[in-house]
């Protein structure tokens, strides 16, 4: 019923960001372990989510999550291990799932937490593959895009949590699918370990060129992580019907507010009888069980590898390897595990 | 079997524009009129049709029409009466509707070629409410947007030929309408006669501001014709599930090559779960009669009035009369009529 002994170390929203998040945006904040209440538990967090949406939760602005307040622990996804419990359903040694911020020590009252089998995949996974990246992938390319087989599918920021699942679901479709990453050994990656039919390395390569080459019967399906001018060299080779994906835009993320770069070729919607459609994975809550059993399948026998990047750490390195997704420095799901 | 005595004047391509189309980039050019062969009727032009979507037509870039050739006749949609005939079904004294250029006398085998009747509604309407404008709006709001009754509609050129039915047809399927147009007088057309709930003076006010205004349940369907900042502006007031239909982007046609605008706040459409989804009005051909007739039906009845605003002329008012569109001169549909 007690806690482990010591501190409960947090990194909390000190000021908002303008353009890219600098280390006096946080507070390192230590405080007291708290203790559990009736009907809660508290956890000790094993493994932080780091996503590139975090970013866009730090902004004062309408979205689909209120902004993380000022002075607020920041907001993650994280695999925690309950450590004590007055709550019916989560036992002393489960592993949970849950928005429990980035801090060592979390209290819940269970809304929204999930127990998981560490027996059954890595506890990390449930923050990638099973978890929401992997949600983020299904929904978006199968529901959102409306994949059908036999269509070429351009997945940009195709290394990453999202986009290597995005790629590998649409293989096993029965798609034809081309990846956009940066750097060769991400391309690499793409091509030798996870299927896709070819990459394009978008620091190397003129991106609109290389996409003439590689989708000869145009895109059905782009799945856009990075906006800027990759989406609009996609804009430009679209089939007609096309649907595309607007998961996130991570090369605008850290604009100074109002300044976002449009796609300019906009326009070949129209020529293209396509669409550019958003979505939110939240709203696929219901269905993330049958999404999960899918995917686990999937990795099951081999026709998915899951990707990951760990960091070893504390909760004081949350700052600066939040950043690595900024720049590039990841290859798929990106976590930090703590010691 | 033989035409009328006389020259054909016509307006020829000269060169392509760059930016805002010149008198320069048009030939004025006498031809013999000439002769129907077998199979083939001569027409007389009585009015010609201009559009905002003729601009696009001069560039040479890959769109849903191949670009107007270098020195071919401008391409344009006219009503013409039959004043010599060897075709079986079109007879001296038919009008007939069809793509037969900007010129006195077209030479035709009949084919897109339409008999209308001049009793049943204005010439005139053929080429505006129950032409392409028309079908434009019909299809762009019902099928593309696909609206539903008690939902709010926010359409930009909407004093113009295609934004005015796209209001009315809202209003007749019971929705909030919002206008937005340039200057008073077009302001006041749209809710004094037209019926439309509200209107935007995008040049006397801020958009972005009167949107909130005027749609306190936000943007259901916001059909666009004019792209630019507007569409900027709308894209900041989506409802969950939204539609952008993306019908054109008259502020944009005149730009130079690649520095179109793109619309900066397209992350809105994540946001809001919303699409953005353009069309081309000639792949809904086979159903042209059916919303034909509706809409003669609302016209009919007093439910939807036809706006025209009809220029005197002759061919060579052609070029001065297509500016007109782009300076926002016209109210409804444009047409130039030969006298």
């Amino acid at each position: 019923m007690t806690a482990d002994a010591g501190a409960n170390r947090q990194i909390r929203l000190a000021r908002r960001p303008v353009g890219e998040v600098r280390a006096e945006d946080w507070a390192h904040v230590s405080e007291a372990v708290p203790v559990p209440g009736d009907g809660e538990f508290l956890g000790r967090t094993r493994y932080l989510s780091l996503d590139p949406a975090m970013r866009g939760w730090l902004d004062d602005r309408p979205s689909y999550l209120p902004p993380v307040g000022l002075g607020d622990v920041m907001r993650a996804g994280s695999v925690v291990e309950v450590v004590a419990s007055n709550h019916p359903k989560f036992q002393v040694g489960d592993h949970v799932v849950g928005a429990f911020g980035v801090q060592e020590y979390a209290l819940s009252d269970g809304k929204g937490a999930l127990t998981v089998d560490p027996a059954l995949a890595p506890l990390s996974t449930y923050l990638g593959a099973l978890g929401m990246p992997g949600m983020t992938a299904y929904f978006g390319l199968l529901e959102v895009g409306a994949l059908k087989e036999g269509e070429t599918v351009v997945v940009s920021g195709a290394a990453g949590a999202v986009g290597s699942m995005v790629g590998q679901i649409a293989k096993v479709k029965g798609c034809r699918v081309v990846g956009i990453a940066g750097g060769p050994e991400k391309c690499a990656l793409l091509t030798e370990e996870l299927g896709f039919d070819a990459a394009i390395d978008y620091r190397a390569e003129d991106v609109r060129e290389a996409l003439r080459t590689h989708t000869p019967d145009r895109i059905d399906v782009y799945f856009d992580n990075v906006g800027g001018p990759i989406l609009d060299a996609a804009l430009t080779r679209l089939a007609t019907h096309a649907r595309v994906v607007v998961c996130g835009a991570i090369s605008q993320y850290n604009n100074e507010e109002d300044t976002v770069q449009g796609p300019a070729n906009y326009l070949s919607l129209l020529v293209r009888r396509a669409r550019m459609e958003g979505f939110v994975v939240f709203d696929y809550a219901r269905r993330y069980p049958e999404a999960t059993a899918e995917i686990a399948g999937w990795i099951g026998d081999g026709r998915i590898r899951v990707k990951e990047q760990v960091v070893e750490g504390t909760v004081d390195d949350f700052p600066e390897t939040f950043q690595m997704l900024f720049r590039g420095e990841n290859t798929g799901k990106l976590v930090l595990r703590l010691g």
